[in-house]
């Protein structure tokens, strides 16, 4: 038996923004950030519980007073009491009346909430000495259902709904994790594709994701329609026809500029539009995915919960759902996510990169294959090649492919020595 | 000439949870609460800027955080230059992208831009010598459609169709202004109705608030459903077939739900049902509306943007946009949804209650009737009688009308005293 002891917070900032690293048509110059927790206890196993929210620079401070404000709904607890009911700890935070006004249920106070469950669940895996997908993946329909708030959901998925599809995926669990370790799970590369790298850069980029097994790349769009076009001339050129090319216009139009700027890109042979308008436009987005089928929306890296996930879904507002580790709250709602998803046939492609998006959100697509869908078909993880460094289990890419994370955690423990290094102290 | 020299925060927090005032169904122990924020300049001309967010309570402190983190955007700013082009200043705010990726528009980072936004406005009416609805409703319909932002809203609202929106309303301003101070604005009454009341205190009150003129009460439900109908018919007895009871279930319910209760409720001449379900569920509002009408649906007080409200009219989710003084970003924002509110002929009964809602968003519905829809047919303000004692020019309720303020500025100013009285000490 153990206590949680100290909730510490780290405001950790890398200056990506000197390199246009991560420029796209609407944040042309972020510095990716972490608003980080850390959750220790007396139990003398030296482990801790680590988590965070990716924001891209200014008001990061104000995401991390969030995540410490929080401290007294852990802080002297039973740890074990609170890693074994997860759902009702998650269902403590987001409904408590006060806090819940803040949002509800988005911005930054939902967010700061999934940073302190995610901590819980590294925690939690790393007691039970699995990497977090693997926990997820070996637990029971029922316990995972338990985990899952349906609140708001029961017009699309019910409980047993959700029951029944973790029960037909249970079966073959065991070979699925085999097969995961053996080749991983397949990724794309953004890497190449950022809006403020030059013709040249882009085309020698591409070559590259070609040559290092990628099957998919993505180019920002939105700046300017010709540069757009051009570019990904240079793209198409560079990969040849069979790799595909995704196209991410970062919320930059509205509905009728979106429709009329993917026809100039048509062409290219796109393999999907992400986020064409704002995130928060169910209407618009069913309006765009009906104009420019077949080719499919692609949106959920700014999703702010799973109602939105919800209503995307049943106006088939998009093709493609990218969840995000650390926008909705934790583990809890991302897994809410995932059964919505299947249940409405529609694929999971993770939004990743930033800074520890990579190492946090390939647990939630491995467990999804293993315990939910059974299947990566179509399906790929965001890649972008920064700052994994900094992490103590950094993910690793082979031939196109996520490497299988085994080590114990959830991924999102970052190295000491970085946050010392990179701990923000200007003014806020 | 002159400078903002100073934003300064104040965390204030009434222990109205002791009295069970504002209690509902998902909101048991409010502790109504004003993350505050003052702008100051050295024009020496006594003049500050007020402006607030409003919470419950806990969490109230990282609302002030945000708000602080602001400075930098408006202290040694040029304030003429600034009241110059609150468009422009909004703009420069919310579309900040670092910033932006908190949201993105919506929770505490979007609310705190409101709160300083609003801040300004206060300042530019008191310097006018004006109350806010008159300088808003004394502007041209260009200079109003230019603190507007349409990114998001052409498929619903161009800048030409609010344009002529405000044009044809622009004769019979002056007759307005006139009769507006003669009348006040009509009001409604949310007082008899919380949850926490007792049968007696409810009838008492439903009488009290007939005798004061009101022609429409509100009560609280969603709780348990024998109870809802038994306080319905005492509050339907007390105040008699011509007056009008609107009921809010606070989002408790999922859709089914709610169209059962609604039904249980009918029979009582429900005037509206105000938040039947999750504040972001457009979908699950519109089939709501479908299945309860001709008895309406009202929401908006929970509503995180423009992008938001454009969607509930465009999907016929409400026949009430109940907008919010503090909740999305300031005033600014509140004049988008008054115009896509205009265009889809849907009437505005603001939210307000709290603390200093009512002495705020009373110039929202003063500025549309005299400046965009011309009418308070079937509009009205809610009105609760608590906490108004603590600010500069409170608001008064006279036979049922709200009183139209004459004293310049937002209304947003709180007394020194009630500040240091109630300034919240405690640990976050």
């Amino acid at each position: 038996m153990s206590t949680i002891v100290s909730l510490e917070t780290d405001d950790v900032r890398f200056p990506t923004s000197l390199s246009l690293d991560g420029s796209d048509a609407m944040n042309p110059d972020p510095d990716y950030s972490a608003a980080y927790v850390r959750l220790r206890t007396d139990a003398g196993d030296g482990l801790a519980g680590h988590g965070f929210v990716f924001t891209i620079g200014r008001g990061n401070d104000v995401q991390v007073a969030a995540i410490r404000s929080l401290a007294p709904y852990v802080v002297a607890r039973d740890t074990e009491a609170l890693l074994a009911d997860l759902g009702g700890f998650w269902r403590e935070l987001v409904h408590d009346s006060q806090l819940r006004w803040l949002g509800p249920e988005k911005g930054v106070m939902h967010m700061a909430v999934g940073a302190v469950v995610n901590a819980l669940w590294d925690l939690k895996a790393k007691r039970a000495g699995l990497p977090l997908w693997q926990l997820l993946a070996r637990m029971s329909p029922a316990e995972i259902v338990d985990l899952v708030d349906f609140r708001y959901l029961s017009d699309a998925l019910t409980r047993d709904e959700a029951l029944k599809i973790l029960e037909e995926a249970r079966a073959g669990r065991a070979d699925r994790e085999t097969e995961l370790i053996r080749t991983g799970y397949p990724a794309y590369t953004t890497t190449p594709g950022w809006l403020g790298y030059d013709d040249d850069k882009l085309a020698r980029l591409c070559r590259e994701a070609v040559g290092s097994g990628f099957a998919q790349i993505k180019l920002k769009v939105g700046g300017d329609r010709d540069d757009d076009v051009r570019r990904l001339r240079i793209a198409r050129e560079a990969v040849g026809p069979d790799v595909r090319i995704a196209v991410d216009a970062n919320q930059r139009w509205d509905v009728a500029e979106a429709i009329d700027w993917i026809a100039a890109l048509a062409p290219f042979d796109v393999a999907w539009v992400e986020e064409p308008t704002s995130p928060d436009d169910v209407l618009a987005h069913a309006a765009i995915a009906r104009a420019i089928a077949p080719i499919p929306v692609a949106t959920g890296e700014h999703m702010a919960n799973r109602v939105m996930a919800k209503q995307f879904l049943q106006a088939r507002a998009l093709g493609v759902l990218q969840i995000d580790a650390t926008r909705v709250s934790g583990i809890n709602e991302n897994l809410a996510m995932l059964l919505l998803a299947a249940k409405f046939g529609v694929r999971v492609c993770p939004h990743a990169g930033g800074v520890g998006l990579c190492e946090l959100v390939q647990h939630l697509s491995m467990f999804d294959y293993v315990a939910v869908t059974g299947t990566t078909n179509d399906r790929m993880i965001e890649y972008v090649d920064h700052l994994h460094e900094h992490f103590v289990t950094p993910v690793t890419i082979r031939d196109g492919h996520y490497v299988t994370p085994v080590a114990p955690g959830a991924g999102a423990e970052m190295l000491a020595v970085s946050i010392d290094r990179y701990r923000f102290t200007g003014n806020a």
